[in-house]
């Protein structure tokens, strides 16, 4: 693409753009280096730097100048030929200008101060198991959420979810998730009820075997590099939470984290991070357009799409492991030579209902997440009152995992999310799972032999799939317009369900 | 120090000075990821990224509203008192103002783009060892630059050659610079010839001896975290070309490099990179007026005096060896264990003329370095013609250093510097070595046990004069002031070649 053709504003927009899309890309740095090689002593005056470029980089997104830009490219006809690049690009820099310039400044403030208070308070009320103690300051950040959320504005027929959702999902509503999230509901608890009271779990023990650290580092290096991950343009280091952060142009950085007697862990955060790797790695940023809505990434659930994909449909197949369960032995001195392919691969599928979220398995994560989404629709809308959130949290965990919680530290008090007002994110985690799932589908009819490809150790054609259906487009489509393009269909639940049995029935003998 | 009683108009000016600052942090991460870990496809956009925020930092170090907040603090009588920390910090601000505003956008871009033309004409003119290819080049920086002097401003009875001295070593000028150069050269080209003559080399071999390289960073670390420096505000890591880079507060980042087989090499650029190291991490960047001058080092000279007195006054000693040989036997298994301390440091203090600055040894250094004062002084007033570079080179290294060079690209197509207009830089590397000797005199009549000490791995008592008399001043104080201040005499060749003397005789049987 070339700007060179085009009217004077829309390369004026462009190049301002960039330029802010470059100092995002410092941005980036500047966090990565916080959580990566940042000596203890640096982190006091690291928050300064961040939030003094943060405060340049929102002044340029918001500069009267780039409004009038984006104004006069909207009145161009030459611009807005239905279905074209640029009109796609205009739509989506109004977007992200409307969001950054609806709040008022004291609004913003109030906020900031607001959630660093609740994420305090949150921190002590989870230690000392103290849900009251968490409320004021809980209901200080969602009153300011919803005024947010207001700002925003709802549309006709509307919740006051939707626009905060806006921030994760874009062009997404409450209704549209509650469509395919009611039937997987359903379909998931029964599943997993059955699983509980008909199958047998099968053997783990011999994935928690000590593996040296550098080992796994090595292993996970050459697995991302054989899924397609180039470290020409990217790097794999260590860090306490994973991440994946697409820096810019030829610079996409992973982190993973090892323990000794945990490689499934670590294996499956690195392939989850080569995900989010690989669609950075995708999008058109190396175009001169870097910085502009189509270089960039879609929603949050499509992102997760990607990360779940490696992680799971590849990262707990048999065929996957028939290639690198070999190669595995070769890095660990034969650690697992006495564990057959089909031993290996039904411990990597287990399905155990549990309290904790981020440790549950593949299956029941989306019920974890379910219950968030309602508990948050029904906290934010108001229908649920603060103090009534311990309650509701235990009886729906009750229903949709059949489990007692014994208190709130291991319930409603375990995540971070809500001290920070992040009302829809939680969703887009299960969103990932069903676009993940209803894309391998379609990639598996359209790769007919993609399972031996992959018990090869190839990855090549699955990749330029998503590279050609996904990646390429960066914002050009919404999420739902790109299930739609990619697979033929909206959303759905099912090709999640269909996946999740025919991986954890067979696991549990059934 | 506090702000907080003082006029707002200062109070003012340290805000926007620390906010410069804190970008300038960001600036010195994004030069050091580059040559730490950024992956190489990364290089391009780089670019990118760094001149953008250059041009921020610029922007805002050059502003109307800066010049008028030090116009108005200059003009009140509270903030001037004479020898206050407050004068001194509005003296050196307008100093910095004042450098960075004077010189003209068109010059700016031009010299940019005449440097950068130099600098591939010099990669190629010295490949092939073809001066004259290198000549125009040459001649339209070095134009320029005299433009960029003549922009500065020349004082009464000084020359061309000041003002661009002032970008490395502020108040200073040429004939400051030969006042002391010119004793050094005769005594050190007389002491150089007597030991060519009369003295017998001692034995080297030993030093080659292959060492894992990870061990000789596990011993880096051990050396440099005893001497001083604080594993918590700062790193240690790998790079091509060595380097310290003080980020700000709490952040101080010194890089290596490792040959198999040249363990002096390594663990010299480590001790020098810790000399920058310390002096980071003792100026007083964690006091509120971190991004004033105030917190800042003094002057090219005065840094390279920190890692010169640690590389070599420290790390070339008997008594440091006395403690660190046995630390190092116990890290490269017993490598130098047939070694006796004596021969060890003897092979430490070596003396051989030879054609490379960067391969030279402590004493013949210096002989390169005022090789190149005496050059570029000539060359920026116009006295040496450009075409007549390599003759008065090879003139003045017959004279100076006893021997024939043999082609330009051993000569005076041998450093970088002069392709980027860079007048006045090399002479700060041999100030930083008298400065360095005449402080360690000074040192050891104070700290009269300093050897023992030493001898026992003990470094603090030494630091401490460095953090007092030095480090805790930032710019307050001039080079030429602080070296009267803390050793009670001005700047003399006397110190260094005593030092020189008391080192390499013993050496080499003298």
């Amino acid at each position: 693409m070339t700007t060179a053709t085009l009217p004077k504003h829309y390369a004026d927009l462009i190049a301002l753009k960039r330029q802010t899309g470059m100092l995002g890309s410092i941005g980036a740095l500047v966090s990565w280096d916080q959580e990566t090689y940042m000596p203890p002593a640096g982190a006091k005056a690291r928050a300064e730097q961040a939030s003094t470029l943060a405060g340049i980089i929102h002044e340029r997104k918001t500069s009267k100048k780039i409004g009038d830009l984006i104004a006069q490219c909207e009145q161009d006809p030459e611009l807005n030929h239905e279905g074209s690049a640029e009109a796609a690009n205009i739509r989506e820099m109004r977007r992200d200008y409307d969001l950054a310039t609806k709040l008022p400044n004291d609004l913003v403030e109030s906020l900031a101060k607001a959630q660093s208070e609740a994420q305090e308070c949150w921190k002590q009320a989870r230690k000392s198991n103290d849900f009251p103690a968490f409320v004021p300051a809980l209901t200080e950040v969602m009153n300011l959420t919803r005024q947010k959320g207001e700002c925003y504005g709802i549309d006709d027929g509307g919740e006051i979810y939707d626009p905060l959702l806006q921030e994760y999902e874009p062009h997404t509503t409450a209704k549209d998730i509650e469509a395919v999230f009611t039937p997987l509901r359903e379909r998931l608890s029964a599943f997993i009820a059955k699983l509980t009271e008909q199958g047998t779990a099968p053997r783990v023990d011999f994935l928690h075997r000590e593996i040296p650290t550098d080992k796994q580092h090595a292993f996970g290096e050459t697995v991302t590099a054989k899924l397609g991950f180039d470290y020409k343009k990217g790097r794999l280091d260590t860090t306490t939470h994973p991440f994946c952060s697409g820096f810019g142009p030829g610079d996409t950085r992973m982190t993973t984290r090892y323990a000794l007697d945990n490689f499934p862990d670590a294996i499956s955060s690195t392939m989850h991070e080569c995900g989010h790797g690989l669609y950075e790695q995708g999008l058109p940023k190396e175009d001169e357009l870097f910085g502009t809505p189509l270089t960039d990434s879609v929603s949050l659930g499509i992102h997760e799409s990607q990360s779940r994909m490696w992680e799971n449909m590849v990262g707990r197949s048999k065929p996957f492991w028939n290639w690198a369960l070999p190669v595995a032995n070769e890095h660990f001195d034969g650690a697992f030579k006495d564990i057959d392919l089909e031993t290996f691969t039904k411990a990597m599928n287990t399905c155990t209902p549990s309290f904790i979220r981020v440790e549950s398995d593949e299956s029941t994560y989306n019920l974890h997440v379910m219950l968030r989404f309602e508990i948050e629709r029904a906290m934010i809308s108001g229908d649920l009152a603060i103090k009534d959130l311990p309650g509701a949290w235990n009886e729906k965990f009750k229903s949709m995992l059949g489990l007692d919680v014994p208190n709130d530290a291991q319930g409603c008090l375990q995540d971070v999310h809500w001290s920070f007002g992040l009302i829809g994110y939680f969703p887009t985690y299960t969103l990932g799972n069903l676009y993940a799932a209803q894309m391998w589908e379609t990639i598996n009819e359209q790769i007919t032999d993609l399972d031996d490809q992959m018990a090869r150790g190839e990855f090549s054609a699955l990749l330029d799939w998503l590279r050609v259906n996904i990646h390429q487009h960066g914002r050009r489509y919404s999420a739902a317009e790109l299930c739609e393009r990619s697979t033929g269909k909206p959303l759905s639940a099912d090709p999640l369900m269909r996946h999740l049995e025919s991986r954890v029935k067979p696991a549990y003998g059934l």
